[in-house]
């Protein structure tokens, strides 16, 4: 585990702490937050198999989670060895690779389940039962007093197996608070090693997220992992104010994968911690597998990586307003909090439009290197695009077909006349 | 303005309140929340404009603009006329379509963009401009006692023309906080309208959001509009953030669309707010109608509805894992916050792979009225699709040949040689 960015040496806690330098860092450290000290348990091949068109092969199943490892998260889940018998052996097959991530299976809190779970050589087991009241009257029908007992006697049991083991309540944020606070303090007394929330059905907000993490915390000394369903747009904030309050590990999946419209998805969770904490994400983590890795589930899956996907969704690092292009031509930092670079992408400011500004243009008549092109000549030349663009936008080539005319046309003073020739883009096709 | 739904009667003041009914909202109400008192400024005419892909013609505009009106918008935003001829000519046709939802456009805090503005026949401008000392030094380079002069003549010239103003910075959550609340603190005491926050680039994160408004509604008492980009997936959360703190307006476009990976999506926000207080947005706004103005735009900026969109995404309702399905089955509500039937949708159960459960099944076969099978044969025959999942998922046809299949044997006992003929789901095609 790599340590807090902020650890201080504990012979010298007298010394003024620095301030984080990042301006979207706190000024000083919060002791309790995670933000800069958390695990990702990448739940593809357990959450993401439950994706209405998610049937995987033991062929692709071993690709993804080969994949996956490449870029570096510290577990993969694994659909639970009681669904099939494909399912059984895909746990022992994935547990036979030699991946540096350690491998888990999710299984209901039955004795059945964990010993199928342990007899596939996986390196830990996440439990979960439901305890919501919603689900106590209509899905298992359970009290509180059962749930605790077969909870210590399954955590026990894979315990003394010598595995890492997780116990996890489902939709937790409708759970009663007193059940939930005496059941994780029942197992963290037996020592299981982390325990989970769950919001199943995807209704938490941060606040709420903060607030019961933040409890939650007080109550137990194991890690704390959690996992938030998307289904009103919260996942990736969830699991940001969580690690803020105190949680350790996140569930994700790639493009977030899952039971409806998903869970908090990889590419977006690592995208909000770069922005948290840039060093840690990049020393951890190889954030330019991330495209791969979506590539290679979006085809499984025969879905489309989303227009507007984070990260790599295409017009991610596209910038298009004038006042936007002239600032990010003079320093990107100004409308970018992602590098580019740093996820193998690559930036376009898009300037043949009708929001196009004149700085934007200048650019790209130095890039052509049309020097002796002043900036009223840019500004010149604006007016005429965001004219033309009234009609169609124009292509860069459109645009630089404009610029080498006017440029020309200079040499013998005859540029503004070349300006009113055009009329339409279409006689600017390359 | 639909009054707050926890309003009480003033001459009534010592009654007790009644605690909220939803399990997803506090047992009290906090009277600085306006998560039951919000308003909409639909900005995909604006912000949407600068989305890589889109280039709306008026008609496109006038299109997308009733349906907006139609879903029941606050307010619609369009790009300034400043930007072009046909933006000019746009801001009057729209203006004059005598729709319910007020008109506004967006211009930089100049006096030149303000008068076009007027000309329009807008009912409202939402100036803007950058405060961050990012922007400050490689934007428009102006320092904070000029920005406060020009703010205090553009805003004055305004609203003595009898419009509605807003003032906003610019990526308010990398500028100095002294500059920014004093900047809000000059223009709320001339009387602007709104005072507005964004977050351009798209860093903030809810407990900043909420700690900037919070502290910025004991500073102004103007109304305050947030706008939010996704970049690191907080765009919803931050909106709702916002209004838990104060403020009043939170910025929208269809699908989110707007400079790089865009901002809070119309539909996502909506799915929020119905999660926090459904009767509130079922009064207000018609959410039948999202899909259709989705798929106009979609259409119009030549992208594909993502798969997992909130709401309307091919999945937002299709439940698959087998504990989840036999959950639904007996209560929806243990599964689902959002009823699709309000948002004109359907639920789908998944049951023909291999993480089906018995009860779903046993579900399909009361569907089918197959009455004289028990629980028994359902246990038998989820074991079969189980296996025969394994080699690829079963449609819900094939699942319905297998369920007849095997009832109609049972009627002369041969049931369970029916179901060891099926080794290979392609047996099952219709």
């Amino acid at each position: 585990m790599a340590p807090p960015r902020d650890s201080t040496d504990t012979n010298d806690a007298d010394r003024v702490r620095e301030p984080i330098v990042s301006p979207y860092m706190p000024k000083y450290p919060d002791p309790m937050s995670n933000i800069s000290n958390f695990k990702i348990i990448e739940s593809t091949l357990r959450e993401g198999e439950q994706f209405a068109n998610a049937f995987f092969s033991t062929e692709k199943k071993v690709e993804i989670a080969k994949a996956l490892d490449a870029i570096g998260v510290d577990y993969l889940e694994l659909t639970s060895p009681a669904a099939s018998e494909q399912s059984f052996n895909d746990c022992k097959t994935i547990s036979n690779l030699g991946l540096k991530a350690k491998i888990l299976t999710h299984t209901r809190c039955h004795m059945d389940d964990a010993r199928l779970a342990i007899e596939t050589g996986v390196d830990g087991v996440d439990v979960v039962i439901g305890t919501s009241s919603y689900l106590r009257e209509f899905s298992h029908g359970k009290d509180m007093d059962y749930i605790t007992t077969k909870a210590i006697e399954v955590i026990t049991y894979i315990k003394d197996q010598g595995k890492e083991v997780r116990f996890s309540t489902e939709d937790s944020f409708r759970s009663d608070l007193v059940d939930l606070l005496s059941i994780y303090k029942a197992v963290d007394k037996i020592g299981v090693h982390r325990v989970g929330i769950a919001d199943t059905v995807g209704c938490a907000n941060p606040r709420q997220v903060y607030e019961l993490v933040r409890t939650l915390r007080s109550v137990v000394n194991c890690d704390i992992e959690c996992h938030f369903h998307n289904d009103t747009g919260c996942a990736i904030a969830n699991a940001y104010a969580a690690l803020e309050a105190g949680a350790t590990h996140i569930d994700t999946s790639v493009l977030g994968i899952g039971e409806r419209n998903g869970i908090t998805p990889l590419g977006g969770l690592l995208a909000r911690m770069y922005a948290a904490d840039k060093q840690y994400v990049l020393d951890k983590y190889d954030l330019k597998q991330i495209r791969d890795v979506e590539n290679i589930v979006a085809s499984a899956v025969d879905v489309t990586v989303p227009f507007n996907n984070y990260i790599t969704g295409y017009c991610a690092f596209t910038h298009k307003a004038g006042i936007h292009a002239k600032a990010i031509l003079n320093n990107p930092s100004t409308y970018e909090i992602l590098k580019p670079e740093d996820f193998g992408m690559s930036r376009y400011v898009s300037i043949g439009h009708r929001l196009t500004g004149w700085n934007a243009v200048k650019n790209r008549i130095e890039q052509l290197q049309l020097v002796d092109l002043t900036e009223d000549d840019a500004k010149t030349i604006t007016a005429k695009i965001k004219e033309l663009a009234d009609i169609r936008p124009l292509s860069l080539e459109n645009v630089d077909v404009l610029l080498r005319q006017y440029h020309s046309a200079k040499q013998t003073s005859n540029h503004l006349n070349v300006l009113q020739q055009y009329v339409n883009p279409d006689q600017l096709a390359v």
